[in-house]
């Protein structure tokens, strides 16, 4: 796989705004987005710190992928997501080493970036997303 | 806060050496040493991407704190490092602001840094860690 940094790590929030405060006035970064992804019903807030972003994740669901997270085990780090060069041949490559993908292909995530899951049964227990800026 | 990037997300493992062949084999990423904690009763493995490590964690004790975790969550993402200046102002700053900390000074952890927890419930959710090379 052809990585060249953690692009994000993606963090279930039950509360964005309590949340937000916490990330800018106890950690002191500053908030540049809010996006809500009708598609995964979450609203996003994003963060840089180094060559790497913070997501966080509110559900505007409960029966949302984050909401269900959420419930069954807290707030807490979601996924990690890499930024890879050639997405499609990554994921290829991945499955051909056994790993579940949970997409086949990439398709359309936050910041207009491609992007692709593999299942956390087959990544040693950590949600994994690769992303390419096309 | 003086945050300058994330220094590491720490993942707790099952079997260090089959996921290290998963982080090398499959995301192409190189083990670059492999560390003993034994008053943390782990045994850590290091990657490098981007200017982030990804810190392995096995237990070599079930009453371990990461033995304790996988017992409960399951394996995956278990804190999150940033790595800032005047790490002793900074818990100052953040207990002032509400924090709970786990550590109320800093003490030595992995690589030689000088580390201190703050406590998931005032974290929103993640369990956070400050780290300084001095």
């Amino acid at each position: 796989m052809n990585i060249s940094h953690i692009e994000h790590i993606g963090v279930a929030v039950e509360n964005l705004e309590e949340s937000i405060k916490y990330y800018e006035e106890v950690l002191g970064l500053k908030c540049y987005a809010i996006e809500e992804v009708e598609e995964q019903k979450v609203k996003t807030a994003f963060f840089k710190v180094g060559d790497t972003k913070i997501e966080l994740l509110e559900s505007t669901s409960e029966d949302g992928p984050i909401g269900k997270f959420v419930a069954k085990k807290g707030p807490g780090m979601h996924h990690m997501a890499f930024a890879v060069k050639g997405i499609e041949e990554n994921l290829k490559d991945a499955e051909e080493k056994g790993v579940r993908l949970l997409d086949k292909t990439p398709r359309k995530g936050a910041e207009g970036l491609d992007i692709a899951f593999l299942h956390p049964k087959s990544t040693h227990g950590v949600l994994t997303e690769l992303c390419e800026k096309k």
